[in-house]
Protein backbone atom coordinates (compact mmCIF):
# COMPACT_ATOMS: atom_id res chain seq x y z
CA UNK A 1 0.00 0.00 0.00
CA UNK A 2 0.78 3.68 -0.58
CA UNK A 3 0.36 5.58 2.70
CA UNK A 4 0.50 9.07 4.08
CA UNK A 5 0.11 11.20 6.72
CA UNK A 6 -0.98 14.50 7.79
CA UNK A 7 0.86 15.60 11.35
CA UNK A 8 4.18 14.80 11.98
CA UNK A 9 3.88 14.47 16.16
CA UNK A 10 4.10 11.26 17.52
CA UNK A 11 1.59 9.02 16.62
CA UNK A 12 2.45 9.51 13.31
CA UNK A 13 5.87 9.13 14.11
CA UNK A 14 5.38 5.60 15.40
CA UNK A 15 3.10 4.46 12.76
CA UNK A 16 4.65 5.30 10.18
CA UNK A 17 8.03 3.57 10.83
CA UNK A 18 5.72 0.72 11.76
CA UNK A 19 4.04 0.72 8.59
CA UNK A 20 7.39 1.46 7.09
CA UNK A 21 8.05 -2.03 6.91
CA UNK A 22 5.71 -3.81 4.61
CA UNK A 23 4.60 -0.65 3.01
CA UNK A 24 5.69 2.84 1.02
CA UNK A 25 5.42 5.74 3.21
CA UNK A 26 4.62 8.19 0.19
CA UNK A 27 4.43 11.85 1.38
CA UNK A 28 4.39 13.90 5.26
CA UNK A 29 2.60 16.87 5.66
CA UNK A 30 2.71 18.92 9.06
CA UNK A 31 2.01 22.50 9.66
CA UNK A 32 5.56 22.91 10.74
CA UNK A 33 7.91 21.72 7.18
CA UNK A 34 10.52 21.16 9.39
CA UNK A 35 8.45 18.54 11.56
CA UNK A 36 7.38 16.79 8.47
CA UNK A 37 10.64 16.73 6.71
CA UNK A 38 12.24 15.26 9.86
CA UNK A 39 9.63 12.58 9.83
CA UNK A 40 9.93 12.00 5.70
CA UNK A 41 13.66 11.04 5.85
CA UNK A 42 13.14 8.49 8.91
CA UNK A 43 10.34 7.08 6.91
CA UNK A 44 11.50 6.93 3.49
CA UNK A 45 8.54 9.77 2.47
CA UNK A 46 8.99 12.86 1.24
CA UNK A 47 7.79 16.21 2.70
CA UNK A 48 4.69 18.20 1.29
CA UNK A 49 5.04 21.78 1.55
CA UNK A 50 0.76 22.36 1.12
CA UNK A 51 -2.55 20.23 1.36
CA UNK A 52 -2.38 20.89 -2.49
CA UNK A 53 0.90 19.37 -3.13
CA UNK A 54 -0.18 15.81 -2.20
CA UNK A 55 -0.40 13.05 -4.44
CA UNK A 56 -3.32 11.47 -5.30
CA UNK A 57 -2.27 8.69 -6.12
CA UNK A 58 -2.08 6.63 -2.81
CA UNK A 59 -4.34 3.82 -0.83
CA UNK A 60 -4.80 5.50 2.38
CA UNK A 61 -3.98 8.93 3.89
CA UNK A 62 -3.64 8.90 7.67
CA UNK A 63 -4.26 12.17 9.47
CA UNK A 64 -2.73 12.02 12.98
CA UNK A 65 -3.05 15.22 14.42
CA UNK A 66 -4.52 17.08 17.69
CA UNK A 67 -8.64 16.14 18.36
CA UNK A 68 -9.57 19.99 17.56
CA UNK A 69 -7.53 20.09 13.81
CA UNK A 70 -8.83 17.03 13.05
CA UNK A 71 -12.39 19.00 11.22
CA UNK A 72 -10.15 22.17 9.92
CA UNK A 73 -7.78 19.13 8.17
CA UNK A 74 -10.83 17.21 6.52
CA UNK A 75 -12.39 19.91 4.93
CA UNK A 76 -8.88 21.19 3.84
CA UNK A 77 -7.54 17.68 2.49
CA UNK A 78 -11.14 16.26 0.54
CA UNK A 79 -10.97 17.98 -2.66
CA UNK A 80 -7.49 17.04 -3.11
CA UNK A 81 -8.21 13.42 -2.80
CA UNK A 82 -11.86 13.14 -2.79
CA UNK A 83 -11.89 8.95 -3.70
CA UNK A 84 -8.83 8.43 -1.19
CA UNK A 85 -9.77 6.41 2.28
CA UNK A 86 -8.80 9.04 4.81
CA UNK A 87 -8.65 7.81 8.47
CA UNK A 88 -8.20 9.62 11.61
CA UNK A 89 -5.84 8.11 14.84
CA UNK A 90 -8.28 9.66 17.62
CA UNK A 91 -10.11 7.68 20.60
CA UNK A 92 -12.04 10.38 21.49
CA UNK A 93 -13.06 11.88 17.77
CA UNK A 94 -16.32 10.14 15.83
CA UNK A 95 -15.82 9.07 12.75
CA UNK A 96 -18.55 11.72 11.91
CA UNK A 97 -15.95 14.51 12.08
CA UNK A 98 -14.65 12.94 8.81
CA UNK A 99 -17.90 11.18 7.02
CA UNK A 100 -19.51 15.01 7.12
CA UNK A 101 -17.19 16.19 4.57
CA UNK A 102 -15.68 12.86 3.23
CA UNK A 103 -17.53 9.34 2.18
CA UNK A 104 -14.49 7.21 2.09
CA UNK A 105 -13.81 7.54 6.20
CA UNK A 106 -11.89 5.80 8.79
CA UNK A 107 -10.09 5.40 12.14
CA UNK A 108 -7.45 3.69 13.52
CA UNK A 109 -7.10 4.10 16.95
CA UNK A 110 -3.73 2.75 19.06
CA UNK A 111 -4.37 2.66 22.42
CA UNK A 112 -1.29 3.20 23.70
CA UNK A 113 0.89 6.34 25.14
CA UNK A 114 3.78 7.55 22.87
CA UNK A 115 6.79 9.30 23.17
CA UNK A 116 9.75 9.59 20.80
CA UNK A 117 12.29 8.67 23.19
CA UNK A 118 10.68 5.07 23.48
CA UNK A 119 9.73 1.87 21.22
CA UNK A 120 6.44 0.35 21.55
CA UNK A 121 5.39 -3.04 21.37
CA UNK A 122 2.78 -2.79 18.27
CA UNK A 123 2.48 -6.48 18.27
CA UNK A 124 0.73 -5.64 21.94
CA UNK A 125 -1.04 -2.66 21.33
CA UNK A 126 -4.44 -3.08 21.01
CA UNK A 127 -5.68 -0.89 17.95
CA UNK A 128 -9.45 -0.04 17.01
CA UNK A 129 -10.56 -0.11 13.68
CA UNK A 130 -13.87 1.65 12.16
CA UNK A 131 -15.10 2.73 8.54
CA UNK A 132 -17.88 4.23 7.13
CA UNK A 133 -17.90 1.48 4.43
CA UNK A 134 -17.15 -2.51 4.20
CA UNK A 135 -14.17 -3.18 2.04
CA UNK A 136 -12.36 0.04 3.58
CA UNK A 137 -13.07 -2.13 7.01
CA UNK A 138 -11.25 -5.07 5.46
CA UNK A 139 -8.82 -3.25 3.97
CA UNK A 140 -7.85 -1.52 7.42
CA UNK A 141 -8.54 -4.75 9.48
CA UNK A 142 -5.67 -6.30 6.99
CA UNK A 143 -3.18 -3.34 7.40
CA UNK A 144 -4.01 -3.33 11.53
CA UNK A 145 -3.39 -6.92 11.87
CA UNK A 146 0.34 -6.98 9.96
CA UNK A 147 0.94 -4.30 13.09
CA UNK A 148 -0.87 -6.27 16.23
CA UNK A 149 -2.46 -9.43 17.24
CA UNK A 150 -4.80 -7.62 18.92
CA UNK A 151 -7.55 -5.85 16.42
CA UNK A 152 -10.99 -4.79 17.10
CA UNK A 153 -13.59 -2.94 14.84
CA UNK A 154 -15.05 -1.21 17.60
CA UNK A 155 -17.56 2.08 17.56
CA UNK A 156 -16.76 5.23 18.03
CA UNK A 157 -18.88 4.93 21.28
CA UNK A 158 -17.07 2.14 22.43
CA UNK A 159 -13.87 3.83 21.62
CA UNK A 160 -14.74 6.87 23.63
CA UNK A 161 -15.27 5.02 26.60
CA UNK A 162 -11.62 3.36 26.04
CA UNK A 163 -10.15 6.85 25.71
CA UNK A 164 -11.79 8.11 28.92
CA UNK A 165 -10.60 5.02 30.85
CA UNK A 166 -7.31 5.69 29.51
CA UNK A 167 -7.04 8.77 30.86
CA UNK A 168 -7.49 7.79 33.99
CA UNK A 169 -4.87 4.35 33.65
CA UNK A 170 -2.47 6.71 31.92
CA UNK A 171 -2.84 10.45 32.59
CA UNK A 172 -4.18 10.45 35.76
CA UNK A 173 -1.45 7.53 36.94
CA UNK A 174 1.32 9.43 35.37
CA UNK A 175 0.44 12.13 37.30
CA UNK A 176 0.45 10.21 40.69
CA UNK A 177 3.74 9.55 39.69
CA UNK A 178 4.45 13.10 39.17
CA UNK A 179 3.25 13.70 42.74
CA UNK A 180 5.34 11.46 44.16
CA UNK A 181 8.72 12.62 42.59
CA UNK A 182 7.90 15.98 43.54
CA UNK A 183 7.61 14.68 47.24
CA UNK A 184 10.67 13.00 47.30
CA UNK A 185 12.94 15.44 45.33
CA UNK A 186 11.72 18.17 48.11
CA UNK A 187 13.48 15.80 51.05
CA UNK A 188 16.35 15.17 47.92
CA UNK A 189 15.69 11.36 48.15
CA UNK A 190 15.99 9.89 44.74
CA UNK A 191 12.58 8.54 42.83
CA UNK A 192 14.21 5.88 41.25
CA UNK A 193 13.81 3.91 44.83
CA UNK A 194 9.69 3.94 43.99
CA UNK A 195 10.38 2.08 40.67
CA UNK A 196 9.91 -1.20 41.35
CA UNK A 197 6.88 -0.12 43.62
CA UNK A 198 5.63 1.48 40.47
CA UNK A 199 6.22 -0.87 37.81
CA UNK A 200 5.34 -4.04 40.63
CA UNK A 201 1.23 -2.09 40.97
CA UNK A 202 0.83 -1.71 37.85
CA UNK A 203 1.98 -5.48 37.05
CA UNK A 204 -0.55 -6.29 39.84
CA UNK A 205 -3.49 -4.30 38.33
CA UNK A 206 -3.17 -5.98 35.33
CA UNK A 207 -2.86 -9.14 36.81
CA UNK A 208 -5.78 -9.00 38.66
CA UNK A 209 -8.81 -6.38 39.70
CA UNK A 210 -7.46 -3.58 40.87
CA UNK A 211 -10.14 -3.47 43.02
CA UNK A 212 -8.63 -6.25 45.13
CA UNK A 213 -5.03 -5.22 45.18
CA UNK A 214 -5.87 -1.62 46.67
CA UNK A 215 -3.56 -1.54 49.42
CA UNK A 216 -2.66 1.76 51.86
CA UNK A 217 -3.77 3.62 54.66
CA UNK A 218 -6.86 4.42 53.25
CA UNK A 219 -8.20 1.10 52.26
CA UNK A 220 -7.25 -0.42 55.55
CA UNK A 221 -9.00 2.94 57.36
CA UNK A 222 -6.10 3.97 58.72
CA UNK A 223 -6.74 7.17 60.02
CA UNK A 224 -3.94 8.18 62.01
CA UNK A 225 -1.32 7.91 59.44
CA UNK A 226 -4.14 9.67 57.25
CA UNK A 227 -3.61 12.70 59.83
CA UNK A 228 -0.27 12.40 59.87
CA UNK A 229 0.27 12.48 56.01
CA UNK A 230 -1.86 15.57 55.93
CA UNK A 231 -0.12 17.67 58.01
CA UNK A 232 2.93 16.55 56.60
CA UNK A 233 1.57 18.44 53.31
CA UNK A 234 0.45 21.21 55.20
CA UNK A 235 3.96 21.76 56.50
CA UNK A 236 5.35 21.56 53.01
CA UNK A 237 2.77 24.30 51.92
CA UNK A 238 1.28 22.20 49.32
CA UNK A 239 -2.05 22.40 49.19
CA UNK A 240 -2.47 21.01 45.74
CA UNK A 241 -1.30 17.43 46.96
CA UNK A 242 -3.13 17.84 50.04
CA UNK A 243 -6.20 18.46 47.70
CA UNK A 244 -5.32 15.47 45.82
CA UNK A 245 -4.71 13.47 49.43
CA UNK A 246 -7.87 14.25 50.82
CA UNK A 247 -10.11 13.26 47.84
CA UNK A 248 -8.60 10.03 46.67
CA UNK A 249 -8.36 8.68 50.43
CA UNK A 250 -12.09 9.23 50.90
CA UNK A 251 -13.28 7.99 47.99
CA UNK A 252 -10.89 4.90 48.36
CA UNK A 253 -12.22 4.84 52.10
CA UNK A 254 -15.68 5.13 50.45
CA UNK A 255 -15.20 1.89 48.04
CA UNK A 256 -13.45 -0.77 50.28
CA UNK A 257 -14.96 0.66 54.14
CA UNK A 258 -18.18 2.07 53.25
CA UNK A 259 -19.81 1.43 56.62
CA UNK A 260 -17.17 3.35 58.76
CA UNK A 261 -17.94 6.62 57.06
CA UNK B 1 20.40 -16.54 62.65
CA UNK B 2 16.95 -17.69 64.71
CA UNK B 3 13.86 -15.25 63.90
CA UNK B 4 10.50 -15.09 65.13
CA UNK B 5 7.89 -12.88 64.07
CA UNK B 6 4.49 -10.86 64.87
CA UNK B 7 2.33 -10.69 62.55
CA UNK B 8 1.42 -13.11 59.45
CA UNK B 9 -0.23 -10.58 57.10
CA UNK B 10 1.75 -10.29 54.01
CA UNK B 11 4.52 -8.77 54.84
CA UNK B 12 5.53 -11.26 57.20
CA UNK B 13 4.51 -13.52 54.44
CA UNK B 14 6.92 -12.32 51.97
CA UNK B 15 9.55 -11.47 54.65
CA UNK B 16 9.61 -15.21 56.09
CA UNK B 17 9.23 -16.72 52.81
CA UNK B 18 12.56 -14.73 51.26
CA UNK B 19 14.37 -15.38 54.95
CA UNK B 20 13.91 -18.58 55.25
CA UNK B 21 16.58 -19.96 52.91
CA UNK B 22 19.01 -18.78 55.01
CA UNK B 23 17.87 -18.52 58.22
CA UNK B 24 15.74 -20.59 60.86
CA UNK B 25 12.27 -19.22 61.56
CA UNK B 26 11.50 -20.02 64.64
CA UNK B 27 8.26 -18.80 65.61
CA UNK B 28 5.23 -17.04 64.26
CA UNK B 29 2.54 -15.09 66.73
CA UNK B 30 -0.32 -13.22 65.31
CA UNK B 31 -3.76 -12.29 67.20
CA UNK B 32 -5.44 -14.89 65.09
CA UNK B 33 -3.80 -18.11 65.67
CA UNK B 34 -5.18 -19.77 62.05
CA UNK B 35 -3.05 -17.27 60.48
CA UNK B 36 0.07 -17.74 62.08
CA UNK B 37 -0.62 -21.45 61.85
CA UNK B 38 -0.48 -21.39 57.98
CA UNK B 39 2.45 -18.82 58.11
CA UNK B 40 4.73 -20.93 60.41
CA UNK B 41 3.75 -24.24 58.40
CA UNK B 42 5.20 -22.73 55.31
CA UNK B 43 8.03 -21.34 56.33
CA UNK B 44 9.03 -24.76 58.84
CA UNK B 45 8.24 -22.42 62.00
CA UNK B 46 5.96 -23.09 64.99
CA UNK B 47 3.14 -20.95 65.77
CA UNK B 48 3.09 -19.16 69.41
CA UNK B 49 -0.55 -18.81 71.07
CA UNK B 50 0.84 -16.23 72.87
CA UNK B 51 3.35 -13.37 73.77
CA UNK B 52 4.57 -15.23 77.17
CA UNK B 53 4.67 -18.38 74.65
CA UNK B 54 7.76 -16.77 72.54
CA UNK B 55 11.21 -18.10 72.71
CA UNK B 56 14.04 -15.62 74.10
CA UNK B 57 16.72 -17.65 72.38
CA UNK B 58 16.46 -15.81 68.93
CA UNK B 59 18.43 -13.18 67.41
CA UNK B 60 15.54 -11.21 66.09
CA UNK B 61 11.92 -10.45 66.53
CA UNK B 62 10.25 -8.68 63.77
CA UNK B 63 7.06 -6.93 64.38
CA UNK B 64 4.81 -6.86 60.68
CA UNK B 65 1.71 -5.38 62.12
CA UNK B 66 -0.62 -2.73 61.19
CA UNK B 67 0.90 0.56 61.88
CA UNK B 68 -1.83 1.19 65.04
CA UNK B 69 -0.98 -2.01 66.36
CA UNK B 70 3.10 -1.23 67.04
CA UNK B 71 2.86 0.21 70.38
CA UNK B 72 0.75 -2.33 72.00
CA UNK B 73 3.28 -5.22 70.32
CA UNK B 74 5.84 -3.72 72.46
CA UNK B 75 4.55 -3.01 75.17
CA UNK B 76 3.61 -6.43 75.52
CA UNK B 77 6.74 -8.06 73.98
CA UNK B 78 8.99 -6.47 75.57
CA UNK B 79 9.04 -8.03 79.11
CA UNK B 80 9.47 -11.51 77.46
CA UNK B 81 12.35 -10.75 74.98
CA UNK B 82 14.02 -7.21 77.02
CA UNK B 83 17.70 -8.11 75.11
CA UNK B 84 16.66 -9.11 72.00
CA UNK B 85 16.79 -6.97 68.53
CA UNK B 86 13.33 -6.02 67.46
CA UNK B 87 12.13 -4.38 64.68
CA UNK B 88 9.16 -3.04 62.74
CA UNK B 89 8.52 -3.09 59.16
CA UNK B 90 6.77 0.08 58.39
CA UNK B 91 7.50 3.01 56.48
CA UNK B 92 5.59 5.54 58.24
CA UNK B 93 6.13 4.78 62.32
CA UNK B 94 9.29 6.51 63.36
CA UNK B 95 11.69 4.10 65.60
CA UNK B 96 11.24 6.16 68.44
CA UNK B 97 7.65 4.24 68.95
CA UNK B 98 9.71 0.77 69.45
CA UNK B 99 12.83 2.94 71.49
CA UNK B 100 9.91 4.07 73.98
CA UNK B 101 9.75 0.82 75.69
CA UNK B 102 12.48 -1.19 74.54
CA UNK B 103 16.34 -0.74 73.91
CA UNK B 104 17.13 -2.82 70.98
CA UNK B 105 14.70 -1.54 68.55
CA UNK B 106 15.38 -1.16 64.62
CA UNK B 107 13.46 -1.10 61.27
CA UNK B 108 13.48 -3.09 58.56
CA UNK B 109 11.17 -1.54 55.83
CA UNK B 110 10.65 -2.79 52.14
CA UNK B 111 9.69 -0.16 49.93
CA UNK B 112 7.27 -2.80 47.98
CA UNK B 113 3.36 -3.60 47.77
CA UNK B 114 2.76 -7.10 48.59
CA UNK B 115 0.32 -9.55 47.89
CA UNK B 116 -0.37 -12.44 48.39
CA UNK B 117 -0.39 -14.41 45.34
CA UNK B 118 2.50 -12.61 43.86
CA UNK B 119 6.50 -13.38 44.28
CA UNK B 120 8.22 -10.34 45.06
CA UNK B 121 11.91 -9.96 42.94
CA UNK B 122 13.75 -9.28 46.70
CA UNK B 123 16.45 -8.62 44.72
CA UNK B 124 15.36 -5.05 43.27
CA UNK B 125 13.48 -4.05 46.29
CA UNK B 126 14.97 -1.14 48.28
CA UNK B 127 15.17 -1.94 52.07
CA UNK B 128 15.63 0.88 54.47
CA UNK B 129 17.55 0.01 57.78
CA UNK B 130 17.78 1.90 60.77
CA UNK B 131 18.76 0.64 64.37
CA UNK B 132 18.74 2.24 68.06
CA UNK B 133 22.88 0.65 68.70
CA UNK B 134 25.37 0.65 65.93
CA UNK B 135 25.92 -3.11 66.18
CA UNK B 136 22.18 -3.38 65.21
CA UNK B 137 22.37 -1.79 62.43
CA UNK B 138 25.53 -3.29 61.14
CA UNK B 139 23.72 -6.46 62.26
CA UNK B 140 20.19 -5.50 59.85
CA UNK B 141 22.52 -4.27 57.35
CA UNK B 142 23.96 -7.82 56.25
CA UNK B 143 20.58 -9.35 56.59
CA UNK B 144 19.13 -6.83 54.11
CA UNK B 145 21.98 -7.39 51.82
CA UNK B 146 21.24 -11.06 51.80
CA UNK B 147 17.85 -10.22 50.36
CA UNK B 148 18.39 -7.09 48.15
CA UNK B 149 20.88 -5.41 45.93
CA UNK B 150 19.31 -2.06 47.66
CA UNK B 151 19.76 -1.54 50.78
CA UNK B 152 19.56 1.89 52.67
CA UNK B 153 20.34 3.16 55.96
CA UNK B 154 17.66 6.01 56.46
CA UNK B 155 16.24 8.14 59.26
CA UNK B 156 12.66 7.99 60.41
CA UNK B 157 11.89 11.37 58.83
CA UNK B 158 13.15 10.21 55.49
CA UNK B 159 11.37 6.66 55.32
CA UNK B 160 8.21 8.49 56.24
CA UNK B 161 8.63 10.84 53.34
CA UNK B 162 9.21 8.05 50.97
CA UNK B 163 6.10 6.09 52.57
CA UNK B 164 3.86 9.59 51.12
CA UNK B 165 4.98 9.60 47.68
CA UNK B 166 4.32 5.58 47.92
CA UNK B 167 1.01 6.46 48.33
CA UNK B 168 0.50 8.51 45.46
CA UNK B 169 2.72 6.31 43.17
CA UNK B 170 1.34 2.87 44.27
CA UNK B 171 -2.37 3.19 46.47
CA UNK B 172 -3.54 6.49 44.15
CA UNK B 173 -1.94 5.25 41.11
CA UNK B 174 -3.53 1.73 41.53
CA UNK B 175 -6.89 3.72 42.23
CA UNK B 176 -6.82 5.34 38.86
CA UNK B 177 -6.79 1.53 37.20
CA UNK B 178 -9.33 0.85 39.10
CA UNK B 179 -11.65 3.67 38.32
CA UNK B 180 -10.75 2.88 35.01
CA UNK B 181 -11.92 -0.38 35.19
CA UNK B 182 -15.34 1.13 36.41
CA UNK B 183 -15.64 2.87 33.77
CA UNK B 184 -14.89 0.23 31.02
CA UNK B 185 -16.86 -2.41 32.53
CA UNK B 186 -20.03 -0.36 32.35
CA UNK B 187 -19.62 -0.41 28.67
CA UNK B 188 -18.72 -3.94 28.46
CA UNK B 189 -15.54 -3.48 27.39
CA UNK B 190 -12.32 -6.05 28.69
CA UNK B 191 -10.11 -3.98 31.17
CA UNK B 192 -7.30 -6.21 29.84
CA UNK B 193 -7.28 -3.74 26.87
CA UNK B 194 -5.62 -1.24 29.19
CA UNK B 195 -2.87 -3.17 30.42
CA UNK B 196 -0.19 -2.47 27.79
CA UNK B 197 -0.70 0.99 28.18
CA UNK B 198 -0.72 0.95 31.93
CA UNK B 199 2.69 -1.06 31.99
CA UNK B 200 4.04 1.11 29.20
CA UNK B 201 2.77 4.35 31.21
CA UNK B 202 4.94 2.88 34.23
CA UNK B 203 7.64 2.09 32.39
CA UNK B 204 8.29 5.24 30.84
CA UNK B 205 7.70 7.57 34.27
CA UNK B 206 10.53 4.98 35.45
CA UNK B 207 12.55 5.45 32.96
CA UNK B 208 12.45 9.63 32.82
CA UNK B 209 10.80 12.21 34.88
CA UNK B 210 7.29 11.46 34.80
CA UNK B 211 6.74 15.31 34.34
CA UNK B 212 8.18 15.18 30.49
CA UNK B 213 6.50 11.99 29.83
CA UNK B 214 2.47 13.50 31.44
CA UNK B 215 0.37 13.28 27.63
CA UNK B 216 -3.66 13.39 27.48
CA UNK B 217 -5.95 16.21 27.13
CA UNK B 218 -5.25 18.01 30.33
CA UNK B 219 -1.44 17.87 29.39
CA UNK B 220 -2.37 19.36 25.99
CA UNK B 221 -4.81 21.96 27.47
CA UNK B 222 -7.64 20.32 24.85
CA UNK B 223 -10.83 21.98 26.78
CA UNK B 224 -13.24 20.53 24.22
CA UNK B 225 -12.23 16.80 25.02
CA UNK B 226 -12.50 17.80 28.57
CA UNK B 227 -15.48 19.14 28.54
CA UNK B 228 -17.26 16.28 26.81
CA UNK B 229 -15.68 13.72 28.96
CA UNK B 230 -17.14 15.39 32.00
CA UNK B 231 -20.49 15.12 30.05
CA UNK B 232 -19.74 11.28 29.93
CA UNK B 233 -19.08 11.22 33.00
CA UNK B 234 -22.39 13.07 34.40
CA UNK B 235 -24.33 11.11 32.20
CA UNK B 236 -22.92 7.84 33.56
CA UNK B 237 -23.98 9.33 36.85
CA UNK B 238 -20.46 9.42 38.37
CA UNK B 239 -19.72 12.56 40.55
CA UNK B 240 -16.95 10.86 42.18
CA UNK B 241 -15.19 9.98 38.66
CA UNK B 242 -16.19 13.31 37.69
CA UNK B 243 -15.00 15.21 41.00
CA UNK B 244 -11.17 13.12 40.19
CA UNK B 245 -11.53 14.14 36.73
CA UNK B 246 -11.94 17.87 37.43
CA UNK B 247 -9.10 18.38 39.94
CA UNK B 248 -6.36 15.83 38.52
CA UNK B 249 -7.08 17.94 35.24
CA UNK B 250 -6.97 20.80 36.54
CA UNK B 251 -3.51 20.63 38.46
CA UNK B 252 -1.85 19.11 35.13
CA UNK B 253 -3.47 22.08 33.78
CA UNK B 254 -2.07 24.20 36.12
CA UNK B 255 1.45 22.21 35.90
CA UNK B 256 1.97 22.36 32.20
CA UNK B 257 0.25 25.28 30.95
CA UNK B 258 -0.01 27.90 33.65
CA UNK B 259 -0.31 30.82 31.24
CA UNK B 260 -3.48 29.60 29.87
CA UNK B 261 -5.36 29.89 33.66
Amino acid sequence: MRISFIGAGRVAHHLAKALQARHQIVQIYSRTYEHADVLAQAAGAEAAYSFSALKSEIDLLIIAVSDSAIADVIQAVHPYLPNTLIVHTSGSTGISKLTQAHARAGVLYPLQTFSLEREIDWTQTPLFIEAAEPQDLMMLSTLASELSQRVYPYSSAQRLSLHLAAVYACNFANYCYDMAKQIVDEQQVDFSLLYPLMLETAQKAAAADPKTMQTGPAMRGDQNIIAMHTLMLEQANRPDLKQVYALLSEQILQRHQPEQI
